[in-house]
């Protein structure tokens, strides 16, 4: 398989996002009437890797919309520990490219067997998580060949952020999502190059850290998920606040710091905290979309901004566009390493665990 | 500050579990008394840094024990973005050892607000979580002086247990409880010497991955914590499960990685786990009890299982020991790398994020 897949299938997110909007609104249309009517009393999203990145934008954007406490799963309770935690009044949703984890299944089964409102969220619409749930939402994202995913990621966060939408029938939001699509072709033209230049650069990175806090959260895990499996580069991912309380000791001497952000109530923490770790010795590099306080970052060898773009969205909805710069960064950084970051040694497209 | 407050705080730890266990049954009573009567309908847990490692591994307890879906709280939508999950039918749960966190206490004081029931764990009874709780757990673990929790931890461990199994009136794990001091003098004896050889081998180590799955999760978290917090280094850490589904590709050419282990029904995987990492080229190190697949592991240079101890008690009770042998690692391992444990650069003991 060559590299231009993964290229390939970057630049396809647009049009397959795209396509989910304007076809799954219908699907999902049953479900969001019944949870208007009787909204669950908590929410459950059950994923695995990319996944489970997207689970966790969405434990954030639908608890924020719903005022529903929303939970990630613990999988093993169900799968290993044969445990039946009571999902009757729970809305729960798994979230599976391939829909055939069978530990996520296996949560799905037992919460259809109590009888709870159920949401299977894949790529294949005869998968075994398709199935078992009450209600598919497609992603439509036609086959993803390469191992790590970057469209069926960016399609699960569609997907999930169209329910919140449409659950609380939010127009002005679903105006902005209806304009992503277009935003996400802008930021990919904008960022393909600069990112290589600063990839190129970074060919020798060892190790660092990818930060980012609230509904950039899942952003970061999916960043350092993707350096990790394209371009061999054991990244840590963390809440920003997680990473005060103890790994910010890390942040010292060069060591390479990702921190994701968009404009919105975080973009104040962001700035600090660039500054905060410049000044403890961090390089830092900031990856998303530019905000007002760009302007005041002091200018500086240890503060990179070739990762970011302009883009008008509210900051619910910026994980959509902020992933997209992080995708190229893995990409070229592989490719200037001499790796294949479609084809990572040692995996395989579709992971089982029970 | 010397390095042996730091060792005199660890092999604290089995006195103050013991203290705690003794005295706070009574404090917890009033609350499982009503918790009983009128179950809650989701249970949630609000922490930070080392507290959230201890949360982590209570989310799999409570709901292991209690069948009632038990979360993670995500402090900024209250904190930051002045949401109001309705938490009225949900015990809500602080836990911070210096109870100072303004994010944490914001998610506890609209939790009171609501009317739900709170508990605050905490070794400071003065502090802000205890004031904003309707019930408080003391942790009684005297001042902790060194910055990176040890004790703190262990009793917010033996803490959370111990509401668990008084809830459900369990006497089997309250009998295996109370064993759990004098196991923990054991396993600190048992490992103390063989970790710090092991980890005076590894004083260059540069990078690595500490993993768990289920009631160990949350430990594998701790031991990276530890590892960044007092030796620098830069410890990746993560479910098992979750790493199969990408991270894997780092298990290669000798990288590190430490996996967390009790006996029980995760033995087997951890067993299989060991094989595939050794097969793929990395060093395993195994950490924590051993269990019955030990005598059919392979022997091999790629193999380390000095950081593990003989102890009998249920796996659900298990990271209470398991985690003593990786704060022995992280202690060790700074001090052969000329750093002072207890005194991590940078680190300040009580951290603040809003």
């Amino acid at each position: 398989m060559s590299a231009e897949i993964m290229r390939r299938e970057i630049l396809e997110q647009p049009a397959v996002c795209d396509t989910l909007l304007s076809r799954e609104e219908a699907s999902l249309a049953p479900l969001v009437r019944r949870l208007q009517k009787d909204p669950p009393l908590g929410i459950v999203l059950a994923a695995r890797g990319s996944s489970d990145h997207a689970a966790t934008y969405a434990r954030y954007f639908l608890e924020y919309m719903t005022g529903i406490p929303t939970l990630l799963a613990a999988p093993s309770l169900v799968s290993v520990y044969k445990r039946r935690p009571d999902f009757r009044r729970y809305l729960v949703i798994g979230v599976s490219q391939s829909g055939q984890g069978p530990d996520i299944n296996a949560v799905m089964a037992e919460a259809a067997r109590q009888g709870a409102r159920t949401l299977g969220i894949t790529n294949d619409p005869k998968s075994g998580l398709a199935k078992v749930s009450g209600h598919v939402l497609h992603l439509g994202a036609e086959k993803e060949q390469a191992v790590a995913a970057t469209k069926t990621f960016t399609t699960e966060l569609t997907g999930l952020a169209l329910l919140a939408v449409m659950w609380m029938e939010d127009r002005g939001l679903m105006k902005q999502l209806r304009k992503i699509p277009e935003q996400m072709r802008q930021v990919l033209i904008d960022t393909d190059e600069a990112v290589e230049r600063t990839a190129k650069k970074l060919k020798n990175l060892k190790a660092c850290v990818v930060l980012g806090r609230g509904f950039q959260m899942g952003v970061a895990h999916e960043m350092g998920l993707k350096m990790k499996e394209c371009a061999g580069v054991p990244a840590l991912s963390y809440s920003t606040a997680d990473f005060a309380h103890g790994p910010v000791s890390l942040a010292q001497g060069g060591f390479p710091v990702f921190l994701l952000s968009s404009p919105g109530k975080m973009e104040k923490e962001a700035f600090e905290s660039t500054q905060d770790f410049v000044r403890r010795g961090a390089s830092v590099y900031r990856v998303g979309l530019r905000d007002r306080y760009f302007s005041k970052l002091k200018k500086s060898k240890s503060l990179d901004l070739s990762m970011t773009a302009e883009a008008d969205t509210h900051e619910t909805l910026a994980p959509l566009l902020t992933i997209l710069p992080g995708q190229w960064f893995a990409y070229h950084n592989a490719l200037a390493k001499g790796m294949n970051p479609a084809m990572p040694k040692g995996l395989k497209k579709v992971t089982k665990t029970r």
